[in-house]
């Protein structure tokens, strides 16, 4: 038997949870590709899932996530706002930091147990 | 707004959850009561609930986690076996520097970054 580890993370505010992975994910992929139908379609939500989402973070954090460019020739696309540019990378270290780490200290603690104690 | 980290951890063999916190707080209970039914009650379980668990943990881990002892005079009781006692342990010690590591991270990453957002 050899044990892993799994967890969920994620940011509250007054004990309701407002941001998370997905909700990073979806800013990240906003930021790398310009367009949020393409964010959404890459996670296989509808632009209206996605939208909703978006609204929902937006009012719970209570400032803006992303605007939408004017159309012109590439026919427009989505931008984040310097705050919410600023949430995704904040959120993305400290994520990338947090598994880091708890995978050091779970080692630590449980390297060869499973085998140990299912011998 | 100031934001505050929450999580979930658990331990799987093979994808499956096999222990966490839930399971680590009754073999806690057990030890210090010497009683899966104290333990349980103290958890507001029924102490059939809290024999589906055991029954469920062991048989998901593969080892036996809590032998009854004789009756005698008090009736009776739970012992944590070996290797339920080193599981106990060894989970708890991992959670605390997991929750410990988790807040330092979040608070280098997060500190008054709430409050600027919504400034």
């Amino acid at each position: 038997m050899v044990l892993t580890l799994n967890c969920k993370i994620w940011v509250e505010n007054n004990g309701q949870k407002v941001f998370g992975d997905g909700p990073c994910e979806i800013l990240q992929r906003v930021k790398h590709t310009g367009s949020l139908r393409m964010a959404a379609t890459e996670m296989n939500m509808s632009y209206s899932q996605a939208w909703k989402l978006i609204d929902d973070l937006e009012s719970k954090l209570g400032f803006t996530l992303l605007y939408k460019k004017a159309g012109g020739h590439s026919g427009g696309g989505s931008v984040l706002t310097e705050k919410g540019e600023d949430l995704a990378e904040t959120y993305t270290q400290f994520r990338r930091e947090a598994q880091e780490s708890l995978e050091i200290i779970f080692e630590k603690h449980f390297i060869h147990r499973g085998e140990k104690w299912t011998r």
